[in-house]
């Protein structure tokens, strides 16, 4: 059966400007009987080395460290000032002592013992849900859960054909209520029901505004409903009803999430070398003003695959415009160092690698084998090689001066996850003041929006015209 | 029950230099009668027009694509000269003649019926099998595929824990009967196995290459085994065995996917404007010369979505050499304009978006409503949404001035995905040659490789002495 490993630290508490050599992994790496410390919760760590300039290109000088540092305690007292006036956004740093996790409790509790949860949404009002539950799903109860964040038709009947809608329970979430591709796929889902003799009625949880027709449908059908919190655009509302309803279906410590959350919101403080999470802000920015137009997010952890894409909406949608931005780039290791280590090593210096790694984790040994060749595999664990993989990773990255951030998790658990979610939204908050962009808008998806609805003939929008003007240039066999 | 939807297309045999207006999609869309139309087999279309520095900024002007057309000729015939000496990698394009699906079933008899396969594998050995079966799983038997791409101690554990293993088969695939994850990860299913008193050597298939470790295990316990074809690196090997067992197991039409690689081959002329594949390979690559350093992957179908993997793995490896290369992101339509489009339209002008589009597909209605706001999408289906959404965010880029590019298949079945998968690879190739880059190798990878054996005490290694000297600058709380 599994047993533990966890990678040497050294740590002694906060340090600035501490270059060090770590032990060697080889030695690290080979306490197999170490069982998960009952670590004293300390959440996310950052470590930067890798994105100075002694080591890499584009690269950060410590100088130039100190010199955005200023800017740091600018935007720092300029995020606490919107957070004390509840302003539009910042408001969701808020999140973790507003949040009722109660009420979230009492909201689900209709549906607690489904088999499976549906949730339907789109963008923000999926991604943070499916990021908690993909994450913690070894500490769930089982319940298997299915996001409709796409119309593709296909894929949609597909989904909803392999269900027991009997014991199915659905989680719709839009705060305006008219979102096209969530509105629509609910209908599809309600329809469903109603063939299948269910009565939806009994086994929907609204999540949406406080007025639109997601509200009126609940209102109408006394359906159990949240409200989608005033000034949280919908990828700032993971720690909310929106990212929470369906944790608590699956029985996830909803509690511990907003709990880490709110231990990271008080590390937030006017310097980035004493808030891991500012450090990272900082770092990202500073790097693609120097040329790291890429930020590729790579966790060591399979359970971390969609939070990397919630990494990606976040960034995306909240620092793409005015004609700035990092690219977010999702990868996973180990697996993509097989794929994409070729382009981030030796390809053009533009790109920021940002690895996640938990500190302590589930372990299973390498059995032994009969073929020579392979028998030093059969020494270890495959968290070793997990952990070695990493290692050669971030150092093949740092031997050719291709800057990296190393994001260290304790372990992957509720509060840890919560904090690593709060920390990344105020890593990009400050961000955002940082580049001076409105980080809360999203005017382009708007946009695409406006247009897709006149095509569908759901009103005038000058958007559709656009669609009519299509240059081609076609070449075909 | 789904009804189908074709997308109202203007062809008119092979067209040059052709700038027309599209019919309003508001018709084309509400053509809910029609069905799936029985086309000739055209294969994979490319609209390069949103492309042109007429439209786009990044762009290319028409002189632009008539000098490097020049090129092209040049490169098509290396191409060809190394097609027809088999040369190392060259030989990937010469597969759909070569690679035998006779063989294939022949070697998949004996698992051909369990529920679940295993596939045992990492990178390109992996992804081509996923992005095949995910691609057709509608048009399958039924088989669960699960692909253990990952050493994750918790995820494995997980993964396994779900199976019945008298059902399962596994199919391990690593060309040198080496890679670190992948038999690290066989030792660890084979030992499931054993314990659960199943003969793995009744139920397991190798893909390999002459020699190794997995050839000397298949010859020991006489396994069904297949070649690794020679000269083919594994991002380039979905066409072989590596791509193909999986997709046999679960009784898909090989043979057709061989066919429409095969048609697809044949369309590689001299020219760019002759050849939908070197349009697209010729168009990234002057792209990217003129600045868009990125190039998104975005599929308007979810099954596509490991395709978008495996075209990430293969333009990341491929090309991402000498300080050069693409960077891909893989993005998927419509999910991802609640996300990446904010950035794609509005930040910086360093992007090639490209589409693949199905233009016939199954549909479903969406049910009327009781919500007047709501009404407009009850006179519709999720098709003609999508589509919609496709329309509106191709028209968004182009009215921002960001270059995109539409790739067009009939619809998603066995010979089309032949054809995509060859086109995608063939236009990696000419880009390789237009870059003037080793398209072949993938030096950056064995460095890692290297660097965690020499970590865990297989062999000396100078690159794992890289990690030790880790410069350190951490921030913590």
């Amino acid at each position: 059966m599994p047993v533990a490993s966890s990678r040497k630290r050294n740590r002694e508490g906060t340090s600035i400007f501490r270059a060090a050599t770590t032990a060697s992994r080889r030695s690290a790496g080979h306490d197999k009987t170490a069982l998960v410390r009952a670590l004293a919760h300390t959440s996310m760590n950052v470590d930067i080395g890798n994105a100075l300039s002694s080591v890499a290109s584009p690269g950060i000088s410590r100088a130039g460290l100190e010199r955005i540092d200023e800017q740091v305690a600018v935007a720092h007292e300029r995020i606490e000032r919107g957070m004390a006036d509840g302003e539009h956004g910042y408001e969701a740093l808020n999140l973790p002592e507003k949040t009722d996790p109660d009420e979230i409790r009492t909201a689900v509790e209709p549906v607690a013992d489904c088999e499976t949860l549906v949730t339907v949404g789109i963008g923000g009002s999926a991604l943070g849900a499916a990021t908690i539950v993909d994450a913690l799903e070894a500490q769930g109860d089982g319940t298997e859960t299915v996001f409709l964040d796409n119309v593709d038709p296909a894929w949609v009947s597909r989904r909803l054909e392999g269900l027991t809608l009997s014991e199915t329970a659905i989680n719709v979430v839009s705060r305006s209520g008219m979102t096209a591709e969530t509105l629509a796929n609910f209908l599809v889902v309600r329809e469903a029901f109603d063939s299948a003799g269910v009565d939806w009625t009994e086994r929907t949880i609204v999540t949406t505004g406080e007025s639109g027709p997601l509200r009126e449908l609940a209102d109408r059908h006394d359906l159990p409903s949240l409200a989608v919190p005033d000034g949280v655009p919908g990828r700032y509302a993971a720690l909310s009803a929106v990212g929470l309803v369906a944790a608590a279906v699956c029985d996830l410590d909803i509690e511990a999430i907003l709990e880490g959350a709110a231990a990271e919101r008080k590390s937030l403080t006017g310097s980035l070398f004493e808030c891991p999470a500012y450090a990272y802000g900082a770092t990202a920015y500073a790097l693609d003003g120097r040329g790291a137009a890429v930020n590729a997010m790579m966790p060591y952890a399979e359970s971390l695959e969609t939070f990397a894409e919630w990494f990606a909406q976040l960034w995306a949608e909240s620092l793409g415009k005015d004609d700035l931005g990092q690219t977010p780039v999702r990868a996973l290791g180990v697996t993509d160092q097989h794929s994409q280590l070729q382009l981030y090593r030796a390809g053009p210096s533009d790109k920021l690698v940002t690895f996640v790694t938990p500190q302590a984790h589930e372990d299973r040994p390498i059995p032994d084998t009969d073929v020579d060749s392979l028998a030093y595999l059969g020494d270890g664990t495959l968290g070793e090689l997990l952990e070695a993989e990493f290692s050669a990773t971030e150092a093949s990255l740092a031997a050719a001066g291709q800057p990296n951030v190393r994001i260290e998790l304790e372990r992957i658990d509720a509060a840890e996850l919560g904090g690593l979610l709060y920390g990344m939204e105020a890593a990009c908050v400050l961000a955002g003041e940082l580049y001076g962009v409105n980080t809360f808008e999203q005017p382009a998806v708007e946009w695409a929006k406006n247009a897709t609805r006149g095509l569908l003939g759901g009103g005038e929008f000058e958007e559709a015209d656009a669609v009519e003007a299509k240059t081609e240039l076609r070449i075909e066999r």
